[in-house]
């Protein structure tokens, strides 16, 4: 719709922060009781956890709130980022014309991605419900700005790619906290990425890190919709955990090393000469 | 403490899949009643996503039982992932040599970390805890394989860092599952990755998204640990959100472009031409 070279901001004016940065006399006083959370509560964490889904046909019209929103969007700015960067942006998409265009994006990317699955998985690939971008109410775009708190932030010296995992945690609160409104968020990534960056104005220096797609929804599947529809396998959790030491189970190397190259079957990476 | 080529796994030996995969004849079936939580159970999530913090000084000797650990690593095991890819690994480790080891590769990057900070950002810089490795009873590393699921993973074509992504949302299921549970967990991201790497015997094709470390609390900082000591402020929610377009907030383009520099400065960087 839109050039990327359009104006982005508007950000206040800058705040001055203290002159002379020091320590708090007492840390103490801004730590408060933390203790483990009582049993339901604790439950209902597990259960946001365990029963989020990504939802591509669930969406039902019914719009969402903007205090709804609101509160989701404040769930998804209290994630940890590196060096305190908060380097998300949200772009809130209603508009008809906009998922339109972006549906548009995810056409042209489908397209050839489908291609890469040949023969039966290709048919089922085709089947297969990928977004929900024209039936959710509500778009959202979310992205971090790489140069946000200037070129040095903290804790990110090393690994420049700490900003866009922050980001991600953004993504996963807002996602959580909209399974405990009964709202359903599904994580489109097959777009043609120029496409989308146009159509939004987002400018070379924020990554689109997410576009997620958000609904009420009544049902959700009970277990991940490429599982019920015999894309892939859930692994078994005992296979992905080691003790450690990378490949270690028990405290001692194992006699090979196989790595999942399909979800069913693995290949021989290497053999323990020890 | 060991070379970098040791052996990974073990996994199981491969599962075959069904020969022709197809849709189940009635997705229905599948599908659970998924509205939304009473009262007291939103407002739990939303208390596990507010009061999450990044722990570096407040953990608690308390050994972390294996069956708490188990359903943390639960948490993060139901993550979304692109193509049910699950390409995370978690390598748990209690050894206090092993988090000697990892301390000192934290130790060599952080030095040279400070020296990106000069003068009184320095010395603050200085004075800030950055990690809880040794403290911390529990320590994890968390992998991303970026070979599973063979070279088509489906979602993954155009955006082949969407493992990386799907890894760090099992980071913040984890971390919000923790809190829960009353474990604090920091995220370590000041190392030497090849360091580390070689310590923890990670194979190249795996990436380290995340170190964290684990223990229980009984107080957390109320805002975020930074903030509180003047390294950095909160941004305003309402200066991270856009309508529709980057940059709009009233369904409009804005003057111009200002980018959040640092964090108490901005700069202009683009004009409204239109």
């Amino acid at each position: 719709m839109l050039s990327s070279d359009l104006p982005a901001g508007p950000y206040p004016a800058a705040e001055p922060g203290p002159a002379s940065p020091t320590l708090q006399p007492s840390g103490q006083a801004a730590l408060a009781p933390a203790g483990p959370f009582d049993a339901g509560s604790r439950a209902a964490v597990y259960r946001a956890i365990h029963t989020r889904r990504d939802v591509r046909g669930e969406f039902l019209a019914r719009a969402v709130p903007e205090d709804v929103l609101r509160r989701l969007l404040e769930a998804a700015h209290a994630a940890p980022s590196v060096g305190l960067m908060q380097p998300w942006n949200f772009i809130v998409i209603r508009s008809a014309s906009v998922k339109a265009e972006v549906h548009a994006a995810f056409v042209h990317a489908n397209e050839q991605a489908a291609g890469l699955f040949p023969g039966e998985r290709g048919r089922l690939y085709r089947k297969l419900k990928l977004e929900g971008i024209r039936a959710a109410p509500v778009n959202i775009c979310v992205t971090a700005d790489r140069t946000r708190g200037g070129p040095n932030v903290l804790g990110r010296a090393q690994n420049p790619e700490m900003d866009l995992y922050s980001t991600v945690c953004a993504v996963q609160n807002l996602w959580l906290a909209a399974r405990a409104e009964g709202i359903g968020v599904g994580w489109v990534s097959i777009y043609q990425e120029a496409e989308l960056r146009a159509s939004l104005g987002v400018p070379d220096r924020a990554a689109i890190v997410a576009y997620l797609c958000l609904g009420y929804v009544e049902e959700l599947y009970s277990r991940p919709e490429l599982e019920v529809k015999g894309w892939a396998k859930r692994l078994r959790l005992d296979d992905l955990i080691f003790r450690e030491h990378w490949g270690w189970t028990r405290g001692a190397p194992p006699r090979a090393d196989h790595a999942i190259v399909g979800h069913y079957r693995t290949i021989e990476v290497g053999r323990n000469e020890t």
